[in-house]
């Protein structure tokens, strides 16, 4: 715990002392305003856990740690955009508090920086690589959410695609980033990466099981948003795969009904109806097996279980399964 | 001329040998579409034109070449859809064509895939920092653009740094780039960017006067279409310093209608107003003090003349100084 302490420390000074100023403003205020709203660090975190577990030079691994956190709140300035989400971290958007051009533009500038970001410890043309692999992916990913919105049926392993693109690969990329700035082996810079997928894939399942069945305030999210938006979580497919005819012509309806309906009538019925089909157990049984992969990935890396510590408990932070 | 069209058949050959496609369509689609329209591929023959200057390996400089084609076409798709326009080169816009969604993620991809192309050959790790600078410079361009919509009092020296930003920059990274891959000396690769810069200036300037003072049909573009947009060109800007109280209180006047205006009456207006003020001839004169510049900095380049034929030919056959 230490340990984990004293890297969000490090980057927490590393951005601090990070110049995001510029002219014209319109273009640099809102990224100091996107990347310096506090966050969980997640993707930077990664990339520091995994280099200094292969004892790499911290001073070395905090540019792609710079290059995550920026390219992350690039995607984010722009879903937004497509989102048309007013909010994000209980704060305006960029899209909202300026306007979509400058949304645009800031977000295009941030991705370019995230580049130059990488590009400055020696291993840096490596790093660009695996960044400019991420970010097209990433973008598939995005297309592919959208794409889901408008088409009548989506499959699992579509959907399992989607997830996989839009979130895994890039805890993955972060795991990767750290251990290759660390001079790690191939073999176990694969490893790591595998961890990073099998753990993104869970954190999203879990995510859309949390969306509906956790306490609000812990969240911080709306009860049931998911349901309410229409959107086809895993939850939903699941349903839809384990229900008879007529229960999955009922679904059906109601993903397809507008927002002016009653949310909370809707909520609760899609939720007696999950219930009824033990939608909730389905999907925790897929992600224990993709937990069950991931630690199965981290046993394969070639370190002492002592050198994996940090980002084991790490992880476990994460999953809400160590407090 | 033998070697400038030589050089175009192998950019062209090594396009259409690239894959530009994938999955989802929606993503990649729109990236084949926009790349593979044809166009001068200006930013291509600056960077190949400079490699072969120096005796440099030209399949290592069709990567930065691909680069700069690639990073250009993301600008216009972003940029179409901030303008909101609906054609391009006499074609449908990404915007327009698909939506603003698609057009902000392909462009995105698109930017991605520029830092890709460019990472490939042995120097890929400067050109890549060549690409990330010129990037953030061109948004920098791009938001002074757009503010300059709404912006009462543009001055001269603003105005010249946003077309330098804007389209300077990136004419002399392609010179760049080529030397660099060639491996020519930093004095040299700066004297190029030196000449890019200031011919980049030039052709600007010299845009901006043909909007208004050349042969619709040439030029392709509807005549005084920069007036009636209320564009605050050079010409423009340039007009206001040489008038009196008086034809400068009407030019504001004119430059603040909106478009459902006579417009053809409002360009007569303005361009007799611009005639007599003589403001093409001081336009002029600030162009050929450019070309001036241009002409030094390509001088300077420790090369023989002969070495620079070719360049210095396509200089001339784009300015329209030579048939």
């Amino acid at each position: 715990m230490e340990k984990i302490k004293q890297l969000q420390q490090d980057f927490a000074d590393f951005l601090a002392k990070t110049d995001f100023s510029g002219q014209p403003k319109e273009l640099y205020e809102p990224i100091a305003y996107t990347i310096l709203q506090s966050g969980k660090r997640l993707r930077p975190m990664l990339c520091l856990l995994a280099n200094e577990m292969f004892d790499g030079d911290e001073n070395e691994a905090l540019w792609p740690a710079l290059a995550l956190e920026t390219f992350h709140n690039f995607t984010l300035i722009h879903d937004d955009i497509m989102d048309k989400a007013p909010l994000r971290r209980g704060k305006e958007t960029v899209y909202q508090k300026w306007n979509a051009d400058i949304a645009i533009l800031s977000g295009d500038a941030m991705l370019a920086k995230a580049f130059q970001y990488a590009l400055q410890p020696k291993k840096g043309a490596e790093l660009a690589k695996q960044l400019g692999k991420v970010a097209i992916e990433i973008c598939e990913g995005q297309q592919m959410d959208l794409n889901f919105e408008t088409l009548g049926n989506v499959t699992i392993p579509e959907y399992l695609e989607m997830i996989r693109l839009k979130t895994a690969v890039l805890l993955a990329t972060a795991l990767q980033m750290g251990a290759t700035v660390a001079g790690a082996t191939n073999a176990d810079i694969q490893h790591l990466y595998d961890f990073g997928i099998n753990m993104g894939m869970s954190f999203q399942l879990q995510d859309d099981i949390l969306d509906l069945y956790s306490d609000v305030e812990v969240f911080g999210k709306r009860h049931g948003g998911d349901i309410a938006d229409n959107k086809k979580t895993y939850l939903y497919l699941k349903a839809l795969e384990l229900a008879s005819e007529k229960d999955r012509k009922r679904l059906e309806y109601l993903f397809n009904l507008r927002i002016d309906h009653d949310e909370e009538e809707k909520i609760e019925e899609v939720q007696a109806l999950y219930d009824r089909l033990h939608v909730k157990e389905a999907v925790e049984q897929v992600m224990l097996d993709f937990d069950r992969k991931a630690i199965e990935s981290l046993a394969a890396v070639s370190l002492s279980e002592e050198k994996k510590k940090h980002l084991r408990t790490y992880a476990e932070l994460l999953s809400g399964r160590k407090k």
